[in-house]
């Protein structure tokens, strides 16, 4: 089969490979659309996974079932599914502590495009089947169902890592699209004034329409000062971070947070040697403004969940999609936005 | 002073009343929109906190400061504010354990129309000022903040108690005003299915507008019925009770509740000596069906938090507002309202 | 192979049955030491699981591998292994929703003498061995460690659903050997005072030893007068339910507990229709007396870290172990002892 | 009257001061006993409070009540009292957020010797006196209860802010009194293996008596070595930070951290710009390794509730104190033994 793939650092192209074979307990998936993630591009063009070769790219996707192992008994070829980003094995001893996204150690419960070849290819395989693909529901859009794969759970558990509360202040820092699901996400958790910070007109418009109330802009101004100006020097109750760097973002969020408050960070931080915590705005490690940050919980419930705010008209997924394409063909084409990020771009997806 | 009060059980009126002294901590108020709830409707004619002589009924109000104690640091005559219908003693054990409604004793930091005169009068008194009253913001109308004393976080409580998450399915038992709320603020914390239980009319269009996206009429069959029948078999992962009786309602929130489901009560149970439980449907009392139930948070915080979900345009009030009445000679008119609860109403509001 | 079984309501012997089948996933364990449960009692003598026939009796036990799948990678034959009482399917919609016990549905992660056979037999099976085993570390007593496999989690889950922080006041209600792992547990979690309800001597002896300061028998007056006096009427703050009936227990345990308490039953309810909540005592359903009943969670993760604590020093389980036998011959006669429960009976184990 | 106080940075010395003012809520106290504290060094010596002139030192005592404010309800003139080192304003809004310990802002619940004069003087001001004071039990020894004005809150609050589940392996790192505290805390919180970090014998005894069951000598390798070592490659559950530096000990925490697992910081960060997070230890900031850090929790419940945990005999504060001195002469003796650290020290206590 072919799949579009990291052929070494810097490097990207199409190869061919075996087809996946199927355990007891797995699936085999032909994809229906899919989409390539910032992600893909620090692995392939920063190496931030380390080097890798011939690994196909991606873990975005839904798609349709051609195959499933014997143990396995709610999914059948045919069955159109939506494949989340991060697989888990369900019986691992972090499965069974609460933390399946780090089943076989840290990160490990994300699979494609880092452990196993992903999504970008005529087919793919799915891990523990019965418990990692999600039923797409009759007529949903596959495009929009693709950002049910990462945006969506990346971005909603920023908003539950910062444990929004009803009436809560809180800022958002990013307003890509996996920013954009913080701030829906935040307004679908009962947040009050929503602080977005950003500079991308396409993503400000996006951000507005998920919830925003102000928009925060980094090219006029310091964060801190303007958050502390939109408050009156309040400060905000949560912040979820979406974006910026590790020496940067945190000292900011922190500046901006009340004692008792939290950040959730849900960005991948690719660089920098140390995070920055500055100790002051922390209350010398005695302020109660609680630092958490991790990867989105992946898995057929969570998927079922996430998909029933869509069908039961909670959550609009169509503003994330600027970039359509249709075909294989496309694939290097997305990831290249990806890489530049022109103005006008959201989330490109590819249907196939 | 003049004052709107229970004279004995069964039996309401104006009564004559000194003005009440202010504390140091303490502030007068006068009344500016106030409204009567179905818990006056039980204190008087069901008896429900014992027999009162002369107790001035009300507990939901918006005013104006009219005397503050020299202790008092944030409000000032003039000041209009927003009045919790909980106003507790700060300082207590069960305050610093986290209940503050119970401060003193369980339910004790319900205090208007309870334990002292409420705010059916010229004037009302309220204890510890600084940490009870929250500033009304300026062009709010006093008829919709008035709905911020009790209604919305009366509703609210109960989808914190049921402790409501991302896509979950949820039922709300009772769609008047605070069943209203309890909708809205299912919605607002992220529930993707919402099965609200009503039959008349008007609630039944309030509780669409407010994100209920199924209506289950009891006149039409047994709730249980209907809503496995409408979530094939698998049944809830929530319930919000805002209605019914301690023989029969939570049995049947039990019934459609999965194991690891939550109750949130917030219907004060005014009559039964037994609230029934059914063993089978508890799962033995293994079932890991939590069963919560408690009196709303009062104090500023809550009151400025709510209050911030109305300013931001998350949380439309004046769909709960169906009666709306000029003067205090509308008081018995308003009460009566709730007692007779016509087929047009939600929430009636004297404006003063 | 022989197996000791329920052949029908009230009527128990040895049958012979296949030794059972082996799956990719799972393993074949032989028995080294089991103990008998009083939900055997139960499920025998009061047919509370309805009538089953020919089904092997036990889910307490310790054992050794003699066979596993081909899919697991943990254990191999000739290992030693706690098996626990509740052994889920991990990769279920409930398991990802952290309720394992319940995976497949309510109640359904027992399987042991329950929907399958159980471990009073030359051999049984356990499904997802890698998921469900855990090893018995070198030099444990088999006997106690047999107790790891239900009353510990069982009791301990308790203290887990009764939420008992630092310093709280905690009623533990019945002494058996469930209830004094609670006690043991609520010890550990870092309790205060703790009433243990009880009038065995035996039982009384060894909640002592375990960490209860107060001893309430219930043959010498009221539980509530008595709790009440001993707190000053004060009530407690916790109470953790593992005996006692349906209709009168949660009763005792709600007039006890100050507002913003919380009831952890693991008493698995055999009868009544209903279980009565006193609607006074439960502040007409305004009092934040949280009210939790659940299963033991089970798995591996939760067999290692309870074992744990015995091989640090935390809990010493010989004194639970009031009877030990030798021999299968001898099963009969330590279910039996469940049944009758002699004054100096706390818990029989069969050495096999 | 009579105070030791810091004159300036590097500077203490005794002055005379009026005796403070009772206010309506308040009380003044009289020390019955005191100690000093690593954080009254750092505000001497350090200056991490910046510079401050002629402010009376200490904020751990217990005393007697010589006179209480007309509002007070609870405590009398000769009451000998319990005084937590925080003694938060329970109407702010911090307060009812659940964040008394910030109450008026961050850290702002600590005033004894920090915004105000604090304990080491004939007579003290305390605020909020119903609020703020415990009982002292009858007959407990006055040098252990000045122990729960500081000492155990912080120690037990460090495990608290690690969420120390039943069965989890924890390091502390830092065996002064506070880590101490918090090695005796993680033991009664359900902890099994407990790795203390330190390095002189004497306190080193005191962990094992409290409950260590490995200490780690940073002198005699790294301590991250150490631990995966002792650990077999596995690390810990949980982390509580009781000593160390702001550049170095978080890393050396997040290193042996497990994936959701919790670091509790108690230990206030006199020094350094930032604090720094190692980014990969972090997991790219998606490991769910959440970091917490936080003031301990002060009040009048909070300190009767710790103050149980010593007369239900589930905690002996007798080995913390390894100096006692009598009479207000030796205040700087005392205080200089906090400064030098003697081989022999824990925590000294003058008696007066």
């Amino acid at each position: 089969m072919k799949g579009f793939a990291m052929l070494s650092i810097g490097n990207t192209g199409w190869i061919e490979k075996e087809r996946p074979a199927c355990g007891y307990l797995d699936a085999i998936v032909k994809p229906l659309a899919v989409a390539p993630c910032s992600s893909d591009v620090h692995t392939v063009w920063e190496g931030a996974l380390g080097d890798r070769h011939d690994m196909i790219l991606g873990h975005e996707a839904v798609g349709e079932v051609v195959e499933v192992g014997s143990l396995v008994k709610d999914f059948k070829p045919g069955d159109k599914v939506i494949v989340p980003a991060i697989t888990p094995d369900w019986g691992s001893l972090e499965s069974q502590g609460g933390f399946a996204m780090h089943s076989g150690g840290m990160l490990a419960g994300w699979k494609f495009s880092n452990f196993k070849d992903g999504v970008f290819a005529e087919f793919f395989h799915v891990n523990e089947a019965d418990a990692n693909l999600a039923l797409m529901p009759a007529g949903m859009d596959v495009a929009e169902a693709c950002m049910l794969a990462d945006m969506v759970p990346t971005g909603f558990h920023g908003v539950e890592l910062a444990d929004i509360k009803f009436g809560d202040d809180v800022c958002i820092i990013g307003i890509g699209p996996v920013g954009l699901m913080g701030v829906a996400g935040a307004a679908l958790r009962g947040a009050s004034n929503l602080y977005a910070v950003g500079s991308r007109p396409t993503c400000i418009e996006a951000a507005k329409a998920y919830g925003a109330t102000e928009i925060v802009n980094y090219r006029k101004g310091g964060i801190v000062e303007q958050i502390m100006d939109l408050t009156k020097g309040k400060g905000v109750d949560k912040v979820v971070i979406a974006g910026g760097t590790s020496e940067k973002t945190f000292g900011q969020a922190l500046a901006i947070l009340k004692p008792g408050g939290r950040i959730g960070n849900v960005n991948y931080l690719g660089s920098g040697e140390n995070v920055l915590i500055p100790r002051l705005d922390w209350g010398c490690g005695m302020g109660h403004k609680i630092i958490a940050g991790g990867l989105m919980p992946g898995g057929r419930l969570r998927m079922e969940k996430l998909t029933s705010l869509v069908t039961s008209g909670r959550l609009d997924l169509s503003r994330l999609l600027t970039h359509k394409f249709n075909g294989f063909d496309h694939m290097e084409e997305s990831l290249l936005l990806m890489k530049d990020k022109p103005k006008d771009l959201i989330k490109p997806v590819v249907i196939i």
